[in-house]
């Protein structure tokens, strides 16, 4: 892979140090590639594959596509059969040769979906102690690999997914109900898949890489229960609301007249390995080498990055005030770390994104401050509604501004950063990049 | 000085690591003392004060008492002459007994103030190349040692301020302007005690510590000139509305018939030290080697934390998970520091203030988080509308609030921080201490 072919280098990078950064997060890009990750995942972990029978390969999310090609060039004919289900038309022709390309709608899903998930548990199922299941799981999965449970349908689903939206239930609360009434979440693949063996390659896009979280955890122990369930129902006065196919549900779960979700310690997941091929700190960790390289001194802050972008941005700055200034907490030339995902609260109509605007914050915060350079990107490649990346600004990013006349506190204002950023040449593109990691931000002092 | 006697030990200190966490706070409340700090600084300058003829000692802030106390303490009876500009009605009844205590209205400057600056102007005027003046400032100084430049009244700064706010001009541009019609401001105290010599000792309520800043820095250099007030003048279109009192003076100034502040390089300041004998991260580094006393493994992330109070606390938050899942970017046990000044925009109408504000916050956000504990405080011992000083709370404090039917996130919403925390006993007292040198905040990690 070439290192300069993922960023508009040309553009951005003015001086040495600003190329340095892009450098790293190229490192980070390539870090984070599906394809590659699965690829040296794969290298090592075939070596043990010889004693199994038949090798299925199954897998659902945005980088499904590019995880099956990485399997496809590790196993090639060692692969008996397999297929992912992909976001309808993201890939107009494949170059899979045994593993099928099927879709499904991506945020809400739809039948079609449905229908894929049902050919997964197909060609998945009906399999021995001899064989091996390869399940390639990445952001989009939950959505994709949608299959209710028996007796529930798609509308009872968004019905339930409305109420408790309504009612105020937390994410977490919602996802315990959602396992519940689905035929695969929560483990459930899992069950399906035994006694087969079964090795889930995983890239996460949630922060913190909570197994039983990422695409709803279709591979991971689920802790709750049908009486966790119903306590919800009671909690958020929902009992009599519920539709009642998935009341039905509940109370025969209750009643042990179907089974619960798989449970920590369940033996079905003796033959699971759960790996994560490819996270945000893991990406972190290979930017952060990269940074080594280039002499600096380094420090990963945090991967669980969260808050308000144009704040978060101010506490970013306020870290490379003390680097400046009072040379500590690491000693300059260093490079400090930052992963997760920040958020925006929207009050203007410009054109931006999460990572533009927490960069353009911190260009306000630094103004005037020499030697520090602050570049945030969505490993994604698509920041918020604009086509850019990130952005990456310095302390005279804001003095360009002003000598053009432009308020870099009405851009943000407007959430129009990415309008301001272009015309002081500091956004970054990749396009689509087909990974999802979260955000990757690294402030450079020098 | 008692180390368990600053804060409200018996209430807070449920754990023996929250124990430790007041203490290093404690620690930094002593480090952070007038008394001790201008103390600590006079005991070893005074040894080169035996060749001074006369020493007089002026001042003005909130913590020029107490910074006057340490002086006669250390120099008693070599004292010439002195006196400090307090808030009207804050020292009843004052045990300096060569130092004279006079009062000012604070924040808003009356006649009174400009009648007690004239009695500083007054003894330490017409002083020799022998003599010393100390000079006490600390925060609240600009307004209670208030001087108008010849020809200007009151009324007019008080306008002039007005028309720059609502022109929408920074404090650094206010700042500029104000130094240029006061009679004291932006180093012309020190020119009126040349050719005396001058020692300033400084207690810095300013983040980063610009001397310039602090008490509008009647004993530091001002860079900025008439010719940059005019232009100000220009850039907010307010050469036609200027009371013409300050209209004319500026012109006086551009034509050389008023003098300049005085500038970088200026030989008066051959004869100046400015010396800061309290300041934020002086503070935390005492707290850091209390926090080292226990064997923790420190870090100060930075002494200028900015930002809204309750963003803020979420990134202190994914910092808390980082160490506490990745076991980096220090190895627990340890505590990480961080000082500054948060802000809250209000949005409700309860009670509380940036550090309860941001104490909630981060408590939501490390809810079940395990070994964690985060408290700030503001070193004043008042925090916003509040009578506490901060707060103390850990992984379980939204839980046991959760047991008493309590929504942390409605009282957050509310800006009502300390109703809340004060119900799952997390508030931290110290009362008025007697100085500010900002906020401290700390994150244990164990």
């Amino acid at each position: 892979m070439n290192a300069k072919k993922i960023l508009n280098w040309d553009e951005v990078s003015d001086t040495k140090e600003k190329a340095m950064v892009l450098d790293i997060i190229e490192t980070g890009l390539e870090t984070a590639n599906p394809y590659s990750s699965v690829y040296n995942m794969l290298s090592t972990l075939s070596k043990d594959f010889k004693k199994f029978n038949k090798i299925v390969v199954i897998g659902f999310g945005k980088a499904s596509y590019r995880m099956a090609l990485a399997c496809e060039s590790i196993l090639g004919e060692r692969i008996f059969d397999g297929a992912i289900i992909v976001p309808k038309g993201s890939i107009k022709l494949s170059e899979l040769k045994k593993i099928k390309v099927l879709e499904g709608t991506h945020p809400v899903p739809t039948e079609i979906n449905v229908n894929s998930a049902g050919k997964l548990l197909e060609i998945s199922g009906g399999l021995t102690t001899d064989d091996l299941v390869i399940c390639l799981i990445s952001g989009g999965g939950s959505a994709l690999f949608t299959y209710p449970a028996e007796g529930i349908t798609l509308e009872d689903k968004q019905e339930m997914t409305r109420l408790l939206l309504a009612a105020g239930s937390t994410i977490q609360e919602i996802n315990c109900i959602r396992k519940h009434i689905s035929g695969v979440k929560g483990g459930q693949l899992a069950r399906h898949i035994y006694p087969a063996n079964l090795v889930s390659l995983i890239l996460s896009d949630v922060v913190g890489d909570d197994l039983s979280s990422i695409a709803s955890g279709p591979t991971s122990p689920d802790p709750y229960t049908f009486k966790d369930v119903y306590e919800l129902f009671e909690k958020y006065h929902l009992v009599d609301r519920v539709p009642k196919n998935i009341m039905k549900r509940v109370l025969d779960g209750l009643n042990g007249k179907v089974p619960d979700t798989p449970k920590p310690g369940d033996k079905i997941f003796e033959k699971v390995k759960n790996i994560i091929v490819a996270n945000n700190i893991g990406t972190l960790k290979a930017m952060e080498e990269k940074a080594k390289s280039y002499g600096l001194n380094t420090m990963i802050l945090t991967s669980y990055l969260e808050g308000e972008a144009r704040e978060v941005g101010r506490v970013i700055a306020s870290i490379a005030k003390q680097l400046v200034n009072q040379k500590g907490p690491i000693l300059p030339p260093c490079a400090i770390f930052f992963g997760g995902e920040t958020t925006v609260t929207l009050k203007g109509n410009g054109r931006g994104g999460r990572n533009q605007e927490m960069a353009l914050s911190v260009a306000i915060a630094i103004k005037g401050l020499k030697n520090t350079i602050f570049a945030s990107i969505g490993s994604d490649g698509i920041d918020g509604n604009s086509d850019a990346a990130g952005a990456i600004v310095d302390g005279q990013t804001v003095e360009k501004a002003l000598q053009k006349n432009l308020s870099p506190i009405k851009y943000l204002e407007n959430n129009d950063s990415n309008t301001f950023l272009k015309q002081v040449n500091s956004l970054i593109y990749t396009g689509p990049t087909g990974t999802n990691v979260n955000d990757l931000s690294l402030l450079l002092v020098y």
